[in-house]
């Protein structure tokens, strides 16, 4: 029995609220249950040193925490510089990159925060769902004004998080369970179910290769079921 | 006439939320107008080392933006260090010691976290008179747990801009009316009407004393409102 | 009876020492009875980003204090990156930049440094005050270069502090009585007698409107006696 | 056919040379072709406050790279605070954590320096794998001392990169390849067989979970040859 | 011809004002001709941490640079964590240690700010200079406070700089010799002769041993003269 | 005697090993007994700001310490940080400079890092000597290359260290010695003889001057040595 009385294949309740920024050129809060993150998007003139005179676009991302996102407070600075917020910056940067057609952008910079306002597990995979719908909406915002021609977004993308719990695969881990679990992994993966970032580890002992094909199996239903949500606000939107 | 329409001595609409944050011993969101600031109070069972053994508790406060609350993105590390942001935090903080009794609290220190969701101007005003509502719901919070007797709050404190707007004197300063006053001035009143913090700026042109003392008329009917959004959201609380 | 046994609206002794530096293009060492601070002026030939072009300038200040100009020694590094160090670099920039007609002083920055050789209160005052003397002899040296012409500076600038010491309105605060004022207001004052910035902080129990205009009164006396300190020993140096 | 003629399956020539540093506790220069880490184990006898009195040790990793270790020389700043360099100091950490047994290693901590004198690509497995000799040496050597009884090593471990180059699933990527693959991934994998972690990336488009499972076929064939390796170096140094 | 008129051996005009800090435990501003360093001893209880329950003491120095003592102005952050800064900071410390009898100073530390107020050339030298007479004024302050018994300082330090300026030996270089010589060296001596610390930079081609020898026989005469002002100032103050 | 048994002018076995890095320009490993050095030169194709358009070349230097270089372990932040890391940097880059024809280097910078694998005392020695090597070999493959007419390096430069070692004069200090002497200095040497840099500092007491002449008089023995090992490696390798 799950901690949260969940079903072991079954996501906590999913909210996507778009456009709840006033400035940024997109933007979505991205709600797993008590996980709630905000994404927004940046649209930017100019690209990173490597990039000038390419013709080519990019996609980065910055993830923090409030200092009382936590339940128990965390200090700022710490927040901001650790290794752990650079992974997952650096981890949603790639995801999204991963479904962005860089020409078509054109010499732009899309600048993704994800701010977590509350975190109860899962925030890195709340914040690239998140992330993808802020991005499209800018997008879309481009589009609008002809910024761009066709389509920059060659396909959607979504992470969810699974585990071994108590010896157990389950989907969408929470805070009680992620301090728990045996083993815990974060898959993100495109609506059309390509797979683009799989991290796993073993928390307690190391896991088998059966463990984690079932773990990837839940990843799958849960994602899709993302996509769906995805899909239901952006086209609720237009 | 002021770009948004008000009267001069017209607030924003000012949206107090409490306990907005899952963790937090005591939270509220502050709305003045487009401008949100979320409040977020911790308490600490520790006090900084120049009170240990006093007897005496502290409060004090952290003030941040996050990059996109703004029209165009700010960088996150400037955001951070910046003298602006320190400043802020500093009047927040002395803001909230004013009427806090110390020696009631005892040694234990309630650290206030304002994060800028959204700028629209004022954003350290909404945060003061946010944090008053975060700090007052985390003093009850330790009470009903008996952790402290009788009331640390002497008063309540509430905090307003006002400034010279093509030479009239204007409550409540959204960012538009901001960037073009001559002069912009924040107050910070208690609920029983006396003053804590002052503090005026001539953006152009020197001011005078007249001036100023018609600023000081507006701050007291402004923030006579605000007394009254804060005590009855505390109220409905209870 | 105040410590130093002055009357209530008696300045400390006041001496400003025109051209105590032998490469700043201006300084003034001011001395405001025991603190003592070390202003220069260096006129750069470049302007920060937001102003190329622009046909302006701009004056700047950096404020510091040497490790041991206190009774008990500071760190440097504290000293240096602290909060209260870059509000008071902000206050004396705006204070300077209040009186200076940038499009005249053309794309050129003057940058004010403000070091605190001893520390016995007000020494902010002191900054602001001396660094006027400075930024005049500055640009003294600019016109007599040709390199400016007409003055670019409108008005000259001078700032006291004032508070409630035993719930008696005094001028001019030295450490001793800082220490244990009830409130504590910064005034800075043209010559011409408008406000250029006012800060105004209860440190024990608010203070009434009534007591504020009391000490404004006090700091209007004393400016002009600064403002009168300033006219001589810059008609003395011409 | 691959750059550097070698069968998809073929790891590079793979060197661990035990005991290369003086003064470490335990020490392994692994060299994976060109890719040359220099590994230290210092034994310290104290524990991270987390685990003060907890009877529990710890095992920790820093990663580096020296500047002149890449083709083209890095900033040494720049290596040494990067979020690249946290992620993979993780990474090994969490590695080596994962087959340590920390009741029985008592509270000291084991602390890895991991540092790329020579860097062709697989920095990080290399890191891993020659860690892992530095610790079980600097074990042996605690062991010798009786400052632990029985072997705080439950396992060993050991890491490869694998990737899909022109459509191929291949061993061991050197850099020529990894900076063309369109996809890589890296696998820790315990000497009894466990997946300790698994880090698979898209770099150009998504890939399908078959190619995945291939990818992990080929990594566990080359752990175990690893696996091999370290063994005949522990044995021959005992 | 040197370009300040003075002959090969001759000293620029050196005084050592004692007492001119209020509140440092002893204090000294040293003039070397234009250049002008403050030199203030701070008395600290404590040691640093290699030091405690060691029953000796410890002298420390940190040298720093105003912003404006220069002829073109310095970044306030480069002056303070540079290289030589540093390197100046370190070789200040050395020599008063080497004339300090730790055990006798007991578990203290004396610290000693040196802060260049005007840079003509030969800083360091005047900062050690008039370092030692803080020292011995503090030292001094502390006998007559009953804190220490005997004598804590076993000699006395000064330095000077000599250099190779158009082929000649010269001694106490000024800004415009030094950045003109073509070798530079700065020696610290004791007052009865002993060597502490010679440091000897070829500028432009080597020199040879022969030089070296003619730079230091030039040194002992400079120092000779400061031993005595040192004397002369510390009996006048007596 | 010695711990380590030498003569007095002995030197300890003194290894450079050219070419040891595949990637860089130029490359040595020094290694003074214990104590080994890597030292790898880049060439850049630019220069610092302040030689832009002079025609003129750079060599500067970055000195580094592994963490487990040393007896115990240092942390990573202070060995990149420290005073003592910047003060060698800038020797050894001082110490190169003074032998090279920087106008017929052409605006280039060559950047020799030297970070130290293992450290026995003498490090910034090794540093300089093996640095040296690698400066040249980084300038023949420049002039292989075509990229500079002439020889840039007009003369070679060594280091040694000598010290006062239980009253005598002992040259190439390891650490055992260098503990415990009561003066040490180190010389860099050119191979012609010239003297590019002397500090000699006092440990324990002052020393004499003919204490240290008798230092000199070791160092040139040494430094001889030392430069016809350079000759060796270059003529072999060439």
């Amino acid at each position: 029995m799950r901690p949260s009385k969940r079903a072991p294949d079954q996501l906590r309740e999913i909210v996507l609220e778009p456009e709840v920024a006033r400035y940024a050129e997109g933007s979505c809060l991205a709600k797993f249950g008590h996980t709630h993150v905000l994404c927004c998007a940046s649209v930017e003139d100019s690209v990173p040193p490597f990039l000038r005179n390419s013709g080519r676009g990019w996609v980065t991302a910055e993830y923090g925490m409030l200092p009382r996102s936590t339940h128990s407070r965390m200090d700022r600075k710490r927040t901001a510089e650790g290794g752990r917020t650079q992974e997952i910056s650096r981890l949603i940067g790639r995801s999204l990159r991963a479904i962005t057609d860089m020409p078509r952008l054109g010499e732009r910079q899309i600048r993704l925060d994800c701010d977590v306002l509350q975190a109860d597990g899962g925030t890195r995979t709340a914040a690239i769902t998140g992330a993808y719908v802020a991005l499209a909406l800018a997008v879309r915002h481009m589009r609008r004004l002809g910024a761009v021609e066709g389509n920059p977004l060659k396909d959607s993308v979504a992470a969810i998080s699974c585990g071994l719990y108590r010896g157990q695969p389950v989907l969408d881990l929470d805070y009680d369970e992620d301090s728990q679990a045996e083993a815990d992994a974060n898959f993100v993966l495109t609506g059309s179910g390509g797979i683009v970032e799989i991290q796993g580890t073993a928390e307690a002992d190391p896991f088998s290769e059966d463990a984690f094909v079932r773990l990837l199996g839940l990843a799958k239903t849960g994602c899709e079921a993302l996509t769906a949500a995805q899909k239901a606000v952006l086209s609720a939107d237009e």
